[in-house]
């Protein structure tokens, strides 16, 4: 078992810019010397920190002095696909991108699609990841059959199995996807994979106001028509992803456009399309989008934060509220940046009520950017908690939201919270600091 | 607060005909009541034991003499229904008929349809309760959005939220569910409904081997047909509900039958019809159901455990197996039988690999009834163990198959449970003896 030093990708936080430091890095070659890595971290009471692909947007692995990294991002071998009960088992390691490769190989498809395709699927089950196509197909969590997990104290445990029922064991399984390394370290995991949709097809739609964009969605719904996705973003979201990317859409210039996928065969499709042509008469234009106008469509959407974040530094914003809340949160959001006059760029996922909203800070020095954006960050979450929102749809809290999270959490849920981390980790020494 | 003596039915299990005793029985009016029966339970270092129904089929509310039971059957408020994000929001003793009938009348559907529609929603969600059309919709665990919970030192915690993505909190919400009373007490639940189907239709067919009617399974499943039901019986469980109901269903009498239900709108339902029957062409026989003979031929299949139960004791099975491992277990099921000679009848979930199974005492002696019954089970649970099965799928573990379970149930995983345990009751005093 060798120790290495620590890299500056393991030391710096790629969002915040924020520098730790590191006791040293682990690259175990298998389970066995993962725990003996363990055992080594026990004696010196070291801190454990599990880090994949480096993709997190929360500051969620950002080691301390006392940190030792067990880094599983070589962990890449897909073990094995059970096409009988559909089941994908992969090491910690493996990437998005090799599971998305793999699946459609076989014609089948994993939906999560959060946006680095080059994390690791460890990565995605410790945030809970989630994606675009959340609104029909759910999330990670959705996903997981069964957990390898190896405990604190070196013991490895499986959490869930690939039956269809079970009301037999303590659902731990679940408790640990979106646990963020502080519970336990995920080794193993043995995914769902469903039908490939045999087909799929996009429209784009923009409107004068917001409002009637966000107010549309829920009338799709109801219409019962469910998209695999639909993404709202505004007119200078757009702006910033059409410079960014060095190509326009050819759709009016107006203030908010929705983005929507439908899938499932021709037929229903074509049914689906023309149910959201007749809930989306209010739009100002409607179009169905050709294959590669889909491409470019999604592209520029895919590419808002990356736009955003090329020209300035920004606070990136993941909450979610209940879908009956995203009018009046984004008016929220927009009216108080509006009071600070910070600007704000909105978009995300208006189906289930992840609104991303980055807050750019432009010109402003240090210490004006620092006052404003607290004081921002302190009123959108305490508007959030109001309306029943969380902190974190799915990035995770981490490091950079832990603050707010803690703030409004209530005090029984966060002893019990600290109790259950106790029977997991009872010195506390996995990512501490973070979460929790 | 008024401390009744236990009646009767709190103390007889109806499954086993098993005795307990109780120190006595408190039906709190509201939660401040139930707080305070908590509080004098600790007083006086009693253990917890909440009621709903009295529909369980695994012993887990039988009391024993230092147990005070809390009845919350009395908690039928059905309290707010948020048609904006589709949550149904109801306290513990609402019965599933009351949700039925409820979200019926608003055009909406809650798919969870386990046998006792007079069950409570709190004893469903504390069983993780699951039925015929898990196939299709999932178990109750699919239809849990948030829980009120009081824990055992009185204080209230929500988990869950009506948000759609959540990477901010622990999950908590999904380990309660299936906890059978062992880590609190669930005292409301918000829940998810769907839109309701537009039709559905029944198919049933008969085969000449109860494999040949397995097997068909997975390859309707795989020809991309999601039925919301998929049934199987044998001959013998046919004929026993067929006498019990007094009428018969006008089709061939044959070793083994699959009976379907598609649900959707029309056209889809047609052309589902058409894929089932193209796999299906291996069945000696195989009919679409008119809507008088599916309800005839689902009442049939509904009472097929009752019907046997009223002509002999019988011992329940409730396992859950892979899909790939139905046949392979049904033909363990039915040697180690012969081998023994007990009558065993087979019937379940098809689809979703949930096999039920009736050992039948017929005039076996006690002492023989007792000695054959404990020999088949053990070398049933070592099978179901060995190729990854659980112990129960839809009832729970309770008290009856707690000694299998535990048996089988990994030691490190164990240790995890028990530290679990002790973060939610540290005195162990909620439902003591079940579970785990």
């Amino acid at each position: 078992m060798k120790i290495f030093p620590a890299e500056m990708h393991y030391l710096i936080d790629k969002m915040t810019g924020l520098a730790g430091e590191a006791f040293g890095v682990i690259k175990p070659k298998d389970t066995s010397e993962l725990v003996e890595a363990l055992k080594y971290a026990k004696e010196h009471q070291l801190n454990i920190i599990v880090v994949g692909a480096n993709t997190g947007l929360s500051g969620g692995t950002l080691p301390r002095k006392r940190d030792l990294i067990i880094d599983l991002s070589g962990w890449k071998t897909i073990l094995d696909f059970d096409e009988a009960t559909r089941t994908l088992s992969v090491e910690a390691g493996v990437t998005l991108n090799q599971i998305y490769d793999f699946v459609e190989q076989k014609g089948y498809f994993y939906p999560p699609d959060p946006g680095a395709k080059d994390a690791t699927i460890g990565g995605n089950i410790a945030t809970n990841a989630g994606g675009m196509r959340a609104v029909k197909y759910g999330v990670t969590r959705d996903y997981v059959k069964a957990l390898e997990v190896v405990l604190i104290d070196g013991t490895i445990v499986t959490l869930g199995s690939l039956n269809q029922k079970d009301s037999s064991n303590y659902d731990l399984k679940d408790l640990l996807i979106g646990s963020e390394g502080t519970l336990g370290i995920i080794t193993k995991a043995w995914l769902k994979v469903v039908e490939k949709p045999a087909e799929s097809s996009s429209l784009i739609a923009s409107f004068s106001e917001i409002t009637t964009a966000i107010n549309s969605v829920s009338r799709i719904l109801n219409a019962g028509v469910l998209p695999a996705s639909i993404e709202f973003f505004e007119n200078n979201g757009l702006k910033f992803a059409e410079e960014y990317n060095q190509r326009t859409l050819s759709i009016p210039d107006d203030a908010a456009y929705l983005l929507l996928t439908l899938d499932g065969d021709k037929e229903d499709i074509l049914q689906a399309a023309g149910a959201v042509e007749e809930v989306l008469s209010n739009a100002t234009s409607l179009s169905r989008l050709s294959s590669a106008e889909a491409t470019a469509a999604w592209r520029l959407r895919d590419d808002i934060a990356a736009a955003v974040q090329a020209k300035t530094i920004a606070e990136p914003v993941d909450i979610v509220v209940p879908i009956s809340q995203i009018s009046q949160t984004l008016a929220f959001l927009k009216q108080k940046a509006s009071e600070l006059k910070l600007e704000i760029v909105t978009f995300g996922h208006a189906g289930d009520g992840n609104i991303h909203a980055l807050i750019l800070r432009g010109a402003l020095s240090d210490v004006h950017w620092e006052q404003l954006i607290v004081q921002y960050l302190d009123e959108m979450y305490q508007f959030i908690n109001q309306i029943g929102g969380l902190a974190s749809a799915e990035h995770g809290i981490g490091l950079m939201k832990r603050p707010y999270y803690l703030k409004y959490l209530d005090d029984n849920l966060h002893q019990l919270y600290q109790r259950i981390k106790v029977a997991f980790d009872p010195e506390g020494r996995l990512n501490p600091g973070k979460k929790i």
